[in-house]
This record gives structure tokens, sequence and C-alpha cells, in this order.
């Protein structure tokens, strides 16, 4: 006998991605066509935060119109939140909070959108229906620009910012070409990736031939070399009149330090990055007396919406669409991965597969991804990043000339429980 | 009579823009229509210096789909300079290796395509026409992602820049909206504008509230008050719980020292820029403690074709088209303006104006542009800047996904003249 409808929880996790909302259409659509199933979908404001505190958003105030349009939103619509869960052991109080909610609105699948630090925040709540005894069925619905959880072939919101890393680059390219001969000689794209460069080697998809930009990349997974580093961007400029170079943050020295770690250090322990761009870009002049100019995209790259990759947006739809029939099939503690079945034609499908472990591993770019020198990507490389930037999908525009994006009504749900604030 | 056909020379100068090639497009196109008038464009390699080098391109070797390609193609084309011809009197050898190029190849029309500085050239090539005797007519045509040129309502280059930074601020706002809550509160973006702040005021144009992006706008017309900085981003963080900050490469303090300038200076003798973003980033944390993102965006800003305002790439085509109609009834040291008949519906057409006295101004913000606090726009602003940006022009993609863009074939004219090298 099928169970009467419950309801769902769906919550935003960490750093957002321009794809992360489709995700969310995903979800709320699915839950909708599902209604034996699925009674209402409660959004976290600022994300699990949100559960605790007990502020969730009724996600069925909102139009279908407005739920579509969050498939080409950028951000986070309902806000995310970095807060990582301690262990039952640890926060014994917070689970029981969790319950707490989950019981006052009946609430029966929590759908937890995120990176690593989400998938063992998922897995821990996905224990509870064993250890405490609760009937919740927990999915993890991957989403990071890093590209660097284990267990699925890619991460949606990578390939659009891995699109729109190679689009800036073959852009700014044509710029400094055109302008090398009596201007600027190098150019610094920085982009983020603190620990894997899979953005960064993404740029190399902008070149057709090797005179082409990008002439040099520096991955997190090569230790910087100054020397050589100068060697190649004279060696480019000779042969090609100008040196493209894209850096990933998280470049560090052979001693392993960051190249530009900030003095500021984030809730994490995590040393806040950026600013390796106008390092290198003194280096050079210092090093070469060459001009050069450099960008620091930071948050432009991963809100990016208007250079989303048409096939990162279906893959962030469809994790949601996956993860809501999972859950209803019965999945507990799972993620939602991505399967490629061939690079060319391109073909994929959704599984999922258990959270064990995915929450401790990162996925880094792998040896024979990175060209002998260090310093630029292999073929292997560019056959697995190439699908995953395919297809145009602009989104609409406002009749002010600018990106129309979902405005929520962000109807909140009535609080029955007393206030309640997680631990710092 | 008519005379026989002449050809002509177009070149770009300057630093490059995402549409000065659909300026080159409106050219080529519109010559190979007066066939009668004009024989062969030839452009300029690097603009003026390979008129002065003979380094001629043969456009008539390009199809017609590579000439129409470049309407969709960003940076210079057939190469672009900084290079400043002296007056006669200090350089009478350059303008005899002119006219000696321009005989040679039998030119009667000169392009030139740039912002103040070439504005100042073309007017001293065209006095040739009387001060030397050679029947040339040397017409500008405006390009500048400033829009810092007066006698034209607006410079192609500056609507898709516009279009690009207020669509940035849009969509990164949507960002740090969504991860306000506990992580990023202050996002400040770092666009151009050495001496005019047009760049950073149509960031406003994202913000249809108060509590929308973009909250403060630094220019460089307004002296930096650090004091009022800083309150204005606590009031900003209180109030939306966030605060998106666009700030001009050029701002400068109360003394009118640029608050940035590396200590490099380029061959003008201008500091070159870059860099406001980060200090005002140390700046905030060292006065707040509230963490700070920034982006520099700096070539990323005006080569993005892929985001130009379809007004924008009309435009810089039909100041091309003018500029050779123009010539061919006779116009000599003129510029090509844009006349604005009307905000709403927008309306505008292009005229020609005397070139005495463009190249030494340079059209900053009106006052009655910047609001009262020195740290947003009016609507008066609004208004003059909400046309430029209409339409979008999104160019086409090749089959990996990213912008097609012309690939000139570049056929060098045969050179006739001994080689000869302008003064350094």
């Amino acid at each position: 006998m099928q169970k009467a409808p419950v309801n769902a929880i769906y919550a935003q996790s960490g750093g957002v991605t321009s794809v992360i909302n489709a995700s969310a259409c995903g979800v709320i659509e699915t839950a909708r066509r599902y209604q034996d199933h699925i009674g209402v979908v409660y959004a976290g404001f600022n994300g699990i935060l949100g559960v605790l505190r007990e502020e969730l958003i009724d996600t069925h105030m909102e139009t279908e119109q407005t739920i579509a349009a969050l498939r080409q939103t950028p951000g986070g619509a309902f806000g995310s939140s970095r807060y990582v869960l301690r262990s039952p052991q640890r926060d014994p109080a917070a689970y029981e909070r969790l319950i707490q909610v989950f019981k006052a609105h009946n609430i029966g699948y929590f759908f937890y959108n995120g990176g690593n630090g989400s998938a063992d925040t998922c897995e821990k709540i996905a224990s509870i229906s064993q250890s405490m005894g609760y009937p919740i069925q927990a999915i993890h619905i991957p989403k990071t620009i890093d590209n660097d959880i284990v267990g699925t072939d890619c991460c949606p919101g990578f390939g659009s910012v891995a699109k729109y890393v190679a689009t800036a680059t073959r852009e700014t390219g044509h710029d400094i070409a055109s302008m090398a001969s009596s201007s600027t000689k190098v150019f610094i794209l920085e982009v983020m990736g603190r620990n894997a460069g899979w953005i960064a080697a993404a740029s190399a998809l902008a070149q057709q031939c090797d005179s082409e930009p990008p002439h040099i990349i520096l991955f997190p997974e090569v230790p910087f070399d100054p020397d050589r580093f100068v060697q190649s961007v004279q060696q480019a400029v000779k042969q090609y009149g100008y040196c493209s170079v894209v850096a990933s943050e998280g470049v560090c020295d052979a001693n392993g330090r960051f190249l530009s770690a900030s003095d500021d250090v984030d809730a994490a322990g995590d040393h806040q990055l950026g600013g390796v761009a106008p390092k290198l870009s003194q280096f050079i002049v210092s090093r070469t007396g060459l001009k050069t100019h450099y960008a620091v995209a930071d948050y432009l790259q991963r809100a990016a919406r208007h250079m989303a990759s048409a096939t990162d947006v279906e893959q962030a739809y469809q994790v949601g669409v996956h993860a809501v029939e999972a859950a209803i099939n019965g999945v507990n503690g799972a993620m939602v991965s991505i399967v490629r079945d061939s690079d060319s034609p391109y073909q994929w499908h959704c599984q999922t597969i258990g959270l064990e472990g995915i929450a401790t591993l990162e996925r880094k770019l792998p040896p024979h991804f990175i060209s002998q020198d260090g310093m630029h990507i292999t073929d292997d490389a560019k056959r697995y990043l190439q699908p995953l930037i395919m297809g145009e999908d602009f989104g609409s525009y406002d009749e002010q000339g600018l990106p129309a994006y979902a405005k929520l009504r962000k109807v909140m749900v009535s609080k029955s429980l007393p206030p309640w604030e997680p631990l710092d």
C-alpha cells in the first residue's frame, strides 16, 4: 500500500553556481508531478540554517512560471549557506531539532543540493532514519563549479563556468592579439579552483592551434616554477607576439604554499584566495619588463548564467528530477550522479550511488590530463571537457536589455516550534 | 564629372572594443557597394604603424562571409596601435612618408577608427590635403568603451561594455545575495574608466529598486572619501544583508591621486591602472571585518562580444557606413557622430561634424548625472544610458560551443617603397 503523501525539504549549500536553481526547478517541477507521493516542497531559507531555524519557504506559493524561470536564474534563489552540521555525537541537539522540524511539517524527503561538504551533511541526515527512528529519506544533488566531487562524471555547475572561461579566453585573446604590437604583451586571467584545476583546464577549449590562447595554464596540481614560467611567457611572446595565461587561484609554490593567500581565514579555516593574477603580473613585469594586464574573474565566472552551457543546464535540471524519482522509489542516503555513456556523440544518464566516502574525497585533475610540461592539457582532457560546454542557453532578457530572472514571493511557512539557533 | 575610383585605407587605433570590427565591416561592405568611387579598401596592419610601414592588408582578398563575420568579432581584426603621430612641424618625415604610401597605392580616402587620440591624428592627416597638396580625405570613425568623445551623443563600443557591466552587476548580485547570511557580505567589481565614470555609471541599469545592486558606485569624477564609503558599505549590509560596489579604475583621493596607480607608466606617460578593487577590499576588511570578494573585469569587459548590445553593434556598423558615404560626398577632416533624436522610443541618426577641438576634450559624467551623495546616478543618467544597452546580439557559435569569429586571410599588399620606421 502506498504511503500517504509527505512533504519535502529542498536546501542549497555552499558556493552557488549559475545553474543550481535549475536543479531546484527540476526538484520542484517533478514533485508537482508526483502529488500522490509528495505534498509540498519547502525550501530552506539560507539552506540548512533555515531548516534548523524553521525558516521554510513554501514553494507551492510560487507560480509555475516563477518555478520555470528558476532554470535561468543564477545564484541560490532560496539562499545558500556554508554552515556545516557537526556529527550527531558532537551536536546531538541539532539532530533533535531537525527531527522536530521534520515532524512539525510532515517532512519525509530531504534534498540537499551542494558539494562535498553537503554530501557529508546529507549522509548524516540520512542516518537519522536508522539511528533515531525518524523516517526521512535524504538525497544529495551534486553542485559545484569546481568539478571536484567523486562518483559523478561531472558536476552540474562546472560546464557553464567552463564555457565562460573558454569564451573569456578566446575573447580576451582577440583583444590582446590586436594590441600586442605596441601595447600589452601578456594577459593573465585568474579563475577559481582552490585545489583542483578543472576550471583553468577548460580554458584550453578556446585553443584551436598552438598559436591561440591560452598559451600557459597554471594548475593547483602543479607546483609553480618561477623560472620556467618566465621562460614560457617570453617564448610565447617571441613566437606569437603575445602571451595569454590562465591561472587557478590555488596555484602553489614548491612548498605547497598558496602563491596568494590573503591573511583572512574563513569560517572553515580556509585562507580566502584571490590575488594570484596581480602577483603574477607584478612578477612578470619585474622579471621581463613586458606590459601586462590581468583580470580576476571571481564571482563573474560562477554567476555568468548568460553564458551557460545548455548541456550543463539540462544536467542540473535532470539531477533534480532524478533525485525526486529516486526518493519516491525508496532511495535514502544517496547522491545522484551523472554517468557518461559516450564522448562523441555525447551521451549520459543519471543514476544514484551511495554517499559513503564521497564527502572525504576531492577529485583533482588526473595526471594524464596535464601535459608533459605541466602548463597545458592533453587530448584526453579535451575529449573529457569538450561535451560539457556544448550548446547555448542564454535565458530570456527583459525589456531593459538585461537578463530576466525569477522573482520569488518567498512566502514563509508558519512556525510552530520555539526559536532555536544552531551552534556557531 | 566624377573622378576615377581611388583606393581607401582603414585603420584601427587605441584600445579595442567588442564592436570596433562592426565599424570595419560597415566601411568595407559600403565601399564594395560604391565601386565607382572606391577601388580597394586596404587596412593598416596594426593601425597607423602599418600605414607608415607600408604594411597594408588587402581586404578585397577576404570573402563576403568573412567581412560579414567581422560584425561579430571582438578585438581589432587588423591590429590596433596606440602610436600617436606627432605634428607635421615636429615630425615632417612621417607626413612625407604617408604621402608616399598614399601615392604608391592610389589612396584617396583615409578612415581612422579610434578615440580622442586618433581624432587628433585624423585631423592632422586631413590637413595634408591643404598644406601638402595631396588630395586625401580623412574621416574619423569614433570608437571607445569610455564614452568620452565629445561631439557625439555616445561612442560605439560603450553600449556593449555598459550592457556587460550591468549584466555582471545583476548576476553577481544574485550570487552574493544568496550567500550573504553566512559568507561574503561585500562584493567589489572594478571596471574601466580612467577619467570618466560612464562605464561604472552603467552598472546602475541593473537596479530596479534601492535594495538591488549596485548599492555604491565610485566614479573618477568624485573624490574618494574613506569614511563615507565605509559608512555606506555598513549601511547597505545592515539594510539589505550585503553590499555591491562598482568602482572605476580611475577613482582618486581628495588630492587627485589615483587610489591604485601601479608604478608602471605606459608609452603615453599614463600610469597603468588596475588594482582599485583589491585595495578597496583590503580597506573594507581592515575597517569593518566584513568578508569581501572582488573581481577585476579588465579586458573581460571590453572583449565581451557575446554580451554585445544590439543597439551598439548597429551604431558601430552605421558609423562605418556613414563615413564612407560622407567621404564619397567630399567630406574631409570630419568625425561621424551619433545624434539622439529621442530617448523613448530611442531614435538616432548619424551626421558628420568638424574635427576641430574634438581631440583635446574629454567628456566626463555631467554633474546632474551623479546623485547628491556622489555614489550613484540620477534618473537623468538612467534615461540617457538605458537605450544604449537595448537588444541582444549574441553572435553565432561554432560546433565546439564557443563564439565563432572571422578568420581573416590577411593578404598583404606588395610593397613598392623602401622600408621606413616611425619615430619611437
